[in-house]
Order: structure tokens, then sequence, then C-alpha cells
């Protein structure tokens, strides 16, 4: 065998703008030639990890009490303009329906995001306490008319997500599934191996309606921040305008308390190409790779019979996973080049040394170390690679995410560490709400941070002064440049 | 136990198009209440049944070599006007987007079908023969501004399917492919125990832009036509105008030939909550029901506790199906309603003596048939009864169907048939060509019948004269009302 090809994909991670469009584009998962600004394509690859990751988060909903539902995507103006803080946020970006046919129609919202939609149906549908609590998901697309830059993945004008509506009896009951949200949204990761951290937003970043927001980021390896799964406290600012009440217990009527949970989809995806990737490729968690394992058989004409039937025994022994042969007519190095730059977790090779010992050769995608496994070994070994691959992927990337935390007592030191490496700076500050905005304004001027918000789940104490404008500090909020 | 009280659904079937509001109302599958016309809401118990409704399609689809993609919902009018046909048939059911926050935007089409944004991109995919076959497939909604009455899951203005399009190098090819669709749809039905003939529809009937279309058609409760999955010869109608071309074996270029298949899921649950229930509500086939089998422990103050032991000795034993208990407080003759209402296919009661004698009672929903069964056969029964319902199903349904089929030799007696049980009419016809449509309109005009086509899977000879001209009959068609 002849291993002196170059890498079919040898693209530096350091230049990760470039690394990410080469990586979209030869691993064949996004094609960006449609021709409508903003709307990508998802190729075959991308959509069978795609389902996983869906699959993934629906198991993980329904278990946690949540019911799969299916709204309509057109929104009409009436339900659309009934909570003032929402449509404030969300009109410059809705595209409208105004015509069907040759018909002008009166014009119909196509969802941003669905709390309108299904509200109108939960004041239906709640009437007592029994009614409650009321959990449901959809799993679709929605669609905002983004003037940003757009990223595919990242930031798009269609983008896959779930989106779960919850109502409750009271403002403690909607508090823990807050919690709860963030539970969901550490298990998946923990699948995944994405770092991340929930941060409380400050309230002019909050989701435009609700009472709090809590999102999680992650960080790319340019040092910007990521935002993955957000959950959001509703108290009842839209329980009163849609009218979402019920008779309790005592017989009174109340509103009930809400919120809501937004997984992307696009954007875990995002996260997994972006995070675990190297300079061969894609490096998939085992989880929700649509080929687990790659047998790529080392053939000579003369024993390629033997080898074949050994493969095909192998592949019976490992009927468990997702397994595929590479037996097309290209090199065995190609071949490795090929399934390593597509992120294969697992790759075996059987050549005929190799079936005259009863063994296989295992190759890890994530750290490349090579082991010879005899053949009443290879279960076990699959299930402890399985293991070892998670780890080491959830290693690098913890490594990385903590070393990209810095704290900075002045505006000219987030201005420093952001024109080097990036990532998330630690700053006193004076305020998450209202009146803090201001000091954010003139940071995110000075030095393009924008204010994350304050960690969820440990609380730091400020010690000193607003490193803006020089009050004394409530807070220490976490700042970055963001995607 | 009191047997006494009224089914919590009576709704004599006989009256279709009341009983099939009803159930959708009680067994809470679709709100009609959502404030857009032609919008649904799919409720929880019919986005488990519709999730794997899509499995099914799915894994066949991807069993036979077709590969997941999602194309965008928006459609752009340089595509969607590419083909003179295509767009002539959709252009009266398109909406449009037409604005964007506060902004007019060069106009949209909602995809009311994807042809027109897949072969874009497939004309960059297709380069040389080794690129094909080309088969994929996206599961997604689409959007028909349809001015005909709207039908909950028949007709409605968003609809839920899966749209499957491939490409190859000859005519043959695509031919094959159009009989793999028939085949796939004949293997999921046999799973729905769902009957259906395939019929080639007349030339005035065909898919906008096909060289011939292939539609599968069942019969509802009311004698009523529903069209099925339908799969389209495109021949090179497409690859022209959208240029998809290949470099062939022998250097040189051409056109390739395409096919698509349209598996509708919405429509497909709705065939099955028409064909298969009654009159105490909803029957779902085993494979696709959410809960397949219900356990209703009998429970009297004093043997609470050993028969709750039972039933989850019993759930635990049977953990490879889909298992609920019903513990709630109420009686449990009401109970039984509720899930016979529901469609669940097995229910399984236990009471204190059926503990003492290490049994369970299982009732099928199918026929209401009772069995005493010992523990350590319980599996066995069960994986009997999956079968047995399955067929029960599938013979009433055909009993049905094939009921339902009526020669006719004149339009009287066609209009006879159609106000009285209705069904397939068979009967003599000039022809399925543009020349035969003249005929077809005279006939909808006296009788309210579609002609629906010759039958694919079997060649009938006419013997006479078209039962509307009188000239000589060139072929059998099926003929009746549809939805």
């Amino acid at each position: 065998m002849v291993y002196n090809m170059k890498s079919i994909f040898a693209c530096e991670k350091k230049n990760f703008s470039n690394w990410y469009n080469e990586i979209l584009k030869t691993a064949d998962l996004i094609d960006l030639r449609y021709n409508v600004k903003g709307f990508i394509v998802y190729r075959p690859w991308s959509m069978h990890i795609i389902k996983k990751i869906y699959q993934l988060w629906e198991q993980e909903l329904e278990k946690n009490g949540h019911k799969p539902v299916l709204f309509p995507v057109v929104i009409p103006p009436e339900n659309f303009e009934k909570e003032r803080e929402h449509v404030k946020g969300f009109k410059p970006e809705v595209f409208w329906i105004t015509e069907a046919g040759d018909n002008k129609i009166e014009r119909l919202a196509l969802r941003p995001t669905s709390e309108t939609a299904f509200y109108q149906l939960y004041s239906i549908w709640v009437r007592s306490y029994a009614d409650m609590p009321l959990k449901c998901y959809q799993s679709c697309a929605v669609y905002r008319y983004e003037t940003k830059a757009t990223k595919p993945l990242m930031r798009g004008r269609e983008f896959l997500w779930i989106e779960a509506h919850d109502v409750f009896e009271t403002e403690q009951e909607a508090i823990n599934q807050v919690r709860q949200d963030m539970k969901i949204t550490e298990k998946i990761f923990g699948q995944l191996s994405i770092p991340f951290i929930f941060f409380q937003r400050p309230a002019w970043d909050k989701f435009a309606g609700a009472v709090n927001t809590y999102a999680s980021d992650t960080l790319m390896p340019d040092g910007r921040i990521l935002q993955l799964p957000s959950t959001h406290y509703l108290g009842q600012n839209f329980s009163k305008p849609f009218d979402v009440k019920f008779i309790d217990k005592d017989g009174e009527e109340k509103y009930a308390y809400q919120t809501c949970y937004g997984p992307p989809i696009s954007r875990t995806f995002a996260a997994l190409i972006s995070i675990h990737g190297d300079s061969k490729g894609l490096i998939l968690p085992f989880d929700i790779a649509p080929t687990q394992i790659i047998i790529i058989p080392i053939i000579f004409d003369e024993s390629k019979d033997i080898v074949m039937k050994a493969v095909e025994k192998i592949k019976n022994m490992l009927n468990n996973y997702r397994v595929e042969i590479d037996d097309s007519e290209k090199r065995s190095g190609e071949k490795f080049y090929y399934w390593e730059m597509k992120g294969v977790p697992i790759r075996i090779e059987i050549g005929p040394k190799d079936v005259k010992k009863n063994q296989v050769v295992i190759v890890s995608r994530v750290d490349g170390k090579k082991k010879t496994v005899k053949h009443n070994n290879l279960i076990k070994e699959i299930k402890y690679m399985e293991k070892e691959i998670l780890k080491k992927l959830k290693e690098n990337a913890d490594n990385y995410f903590n070393s990209m935390i810095t704290d900075a007592n002045n505006v000219d030191k987030v201005k420093k560490v952001l024109e080097g490496k990036g990532g998330f700076i630690r700053v006193n500050f004076c305020s998450i709400e209202k009146h803090g905005e201001k000091c954010a304004e003139t940071l995110k001027e000075k030095t393009g941070a924008e204010v994350r918000g304050i960690r969820f789940d440990k609380k730091e104490k400020p010690n000193g002064k607003c490193i803006v404008c020089g009050k004394k500090a409530s807070y220490v909020v976490w700042v970055g440049r963001a995607y």
C-alpha cells in the first residue's frame, strides 16, 4: 500500500472560516448553490445526522412529558400582533404571504417562531387546572428575514429547530421547567461532547415577550460565540393577551404561567462540525454518525475471496451498529482519507494476514491510534472505543473551551483579547437590567463584544467597578464576539 | 363491574362525513379551530401515528436506494416557470411571499411540490453517467391554495408528504423505478391493511409536466375515491428545460430520464382512520399504534396492591411493545370505551382472580373477542394476535373494497350506482388520450363521475362501445366520485 498521497481534505482549521466552508463542500454536507439568498440545501450525509439529532432531542423531550404536535406554518396578523414586545421584536424579520394564485389574500406571516400560533389554541385547550401541565413540542423549520450576514447552519433565513411550549398553574412549576430544559440540553450535549454555559441574558437581549431568557453559548474555533438552545420564562406575558386561563381548585379563574424552549437543530449540527473537526475533516460522535464503522478490505487479487468472506462475517457480527463496507475500486489509502474526511468514528481494516490470524485492525478517527483485535474480542473493543471516542472528543472540546475564558478589568483588555484569541471574557458590570444597556452599547462600539449575561449555574460575585461606566459593579458578566 | 354505560363514541359510520368529523374531534386527532382557513393542527395522538407512517416510508425508500435531503420551502419564479405544463398546472394554487419586514422583496413561491427546486441543483449534481442513478427524497409539508372544499387530512392548504425525485441514464431504468415505487406502496399498504389499485391516469389528469402518471386509489366508506401515492414518469420533460444532462460512456452528452413519487402522509392517515374505524371509534394497525397494548387493572380496594404488582410484571414482560397502563380513577367500563375509541389494538385486563391464576384477559379491538391467557403464553399470544389483527383488518377492508366495484354499460347506470352505493364503476371508453377528454367531461356533468384511468396491474380488454360517445371503445376505464 502507498500512503504518500495527500489527504483529500487538507485544510488547516486555524483559518476557521475557510475550513468551515471547505468541509461543508468536501463532505457533501450543504449545497450553497440554491438560487435564493440565505436558503440552503441539506445533502444526504447532513440529513442522516440531522435526523439523528432530532431523534435524540425528541426522545428526551418525550421522556420529560412533552408530546408532539404540529401547528401551521402560517400565522394570521391578529395572532402575531397580540403581544406587544413580541411583535416589535420579530416584525422586521417576518416573511409575508400576500398572494395566492392570481389573487391578493389577507396577509399571513410565515412562522418566525410559533408562540402566537400555539397560544391561540392553548387558550381553548386549557380550561381547568386538570388540563395542566400542558407540554407540547414541534419539530419544524422557521423563517426569518435575516439582515445580518448569513452563515450556513449558523444563521440563515430558513433553519431547523424544535420548539417546546409549556403551560403551568404556578410560577414555580414554570421556573422548574426552565431548569428541566437546561438538564435536557446538558444531556444531549453530553452525548455530542459539546461544551456550553447557560447564561441569563441581559434585559436588552431577552426573547421578545419573555420575562427572562436563559441561553446556552458555545465557542467556535475562531473564538466567536455561537448561541445554542435557549429557554424562556414567559410568566403571564402571553397568557394574558392570549387568554390562556383556567379554573383553579379554589374555583377562581387565573392566568397560566408559560415557558418555551428552542433547541436549534441546524446550529447544533454547525457546532458539532466546527468543534470536533480537524485538518483531516469531520469527526462525528458515535451516536449520530450515519456510518459508525467503515470496513475496508485490503484486497490483493489472489486473496480477494477469503478477505471478502471475513469482511461479511465481521459486518454480521456488528449488526447492532451502522456499518458500511467500502469495496470500491479506489486505493486503500484513498479510502482511508475519504472516510476520515467524512468523520466516521471507527475504521476496520481487514487484509489476508488478518484473516489468517482471526483478527482485524481497528483505527479510531479521533486520535488515529491503531489496534489489532481478535474476532472474539471485537464487540467488547468496539463498546470500549465508543466510550473512549466520546471521552476524547469531550476532553479536546473542554480543553479548548476552558482555555478561552479570560478575565479583564478594563475595556482595553477586552479589546486586546478579542483582537487576539477571542473567546469569553469575564468583566465586572454595572447592571443587566435596562439601565445597563448603555454600557453594553459603549462596550460593543469600542470592542465588538456583546454582553452574554450572567452565569446561571453558579453565582459569581463582582469585585470592583463596572469596566465601562466605573459605577459599582453589581454583576460579573461574560462578553465576547458572537455569530 | 357495570357495562351498561354508553360508548363514549357512538357515531354510526353510515353517515361517514359526520362520523369522520366526530372521530377527529373525540380522539383528539386534529383541531380545526386554528384561525386560518384550510390549515389544521395535528394533536399528539395524530403526530405519534404520522411519525410512524413517515418512518415506514422512509425506511422503505432508503432500503430501495433513496437518500434523504432537504430543499428550501421557497422557489424562485425563474425555477418555477421553467417547465411550461408544470407552471400552467400549479400556478393557480401557489402561495406567494412578496414582503419581508417592511420591504417588498422579489416574489418567492411557497413550494406546492419541489420538482423545480430539486432540478436546479440536479443539473449541477449530475455530470456523468457515474452520478446516476440519483435518488433522493424529502419529508416535508407542501402548500396549495385549494379552491375546492377542503376536508381535514384529505385536502388542505398545507399537507404532509414525502417526495422522491430520481434521475436515470435510460428510459428503461426510469420506468423500472415507477414499478419499484408501486412495490413500495404495496409493501407499506400491506403493513396498514389499506386496499388500493394503481391506475394509469388519462392524459387530461396527469401530473403537470409528466409523460405518464400512475396513481393509487382507495375507497372511503361513503363510496368516494381517495387518491393515495402517485408516481410519475417525467421522461425528459424536466431534464431539458433544467439542463439535467450527462456525459455518457460513449462520450456523448445526453439528457437524463426522470421520475418522481409522492406518498401523501396526511392522506394515508385519513385512509387509515376512515377504512378501519367503526362505531366505537378508531382501529389502528399494530405497527403504527402509539400505544399497542393498554393494560387495565381491575381494582378493588382490598386487592389493589397485588393487582398493580402483576400489572407492572406484565408490562415488563412486554417491553418490546408500546404498552401503557391506565390506572386512572375512571371506572373500568369507561376506560374500555376510551381506549377502544382511541383505536389501541390490544387490551389486557388484570383482576385479582387473574392474578391468582397467573393469567390475564386479552381483548382484540378489531373483533372484541376475549381470551384468557396464562402468563407464560402471553408473548406467543400477542405475536399471534398482531398478525391476526392485521389479517382481520385486511379482510374487512378488502371485502368492502371488492364489493364496491360495479360494471356499467351506459351512463344512466353509472349515475344510478353513484346515487346509490358509489364506489368504482368499470365502463368501456373511447380513449384515455387527449381526444377522450370530451367524453370524460360529459360523463362528469351527467353523473359526477371522474375517469380515474386504466388498471396498471392487469390489462382489461374492452368489449363494445364507449358509453358516452358510442364510438369503438379502446379501453376499460374505472370511474367514480372522488375527494
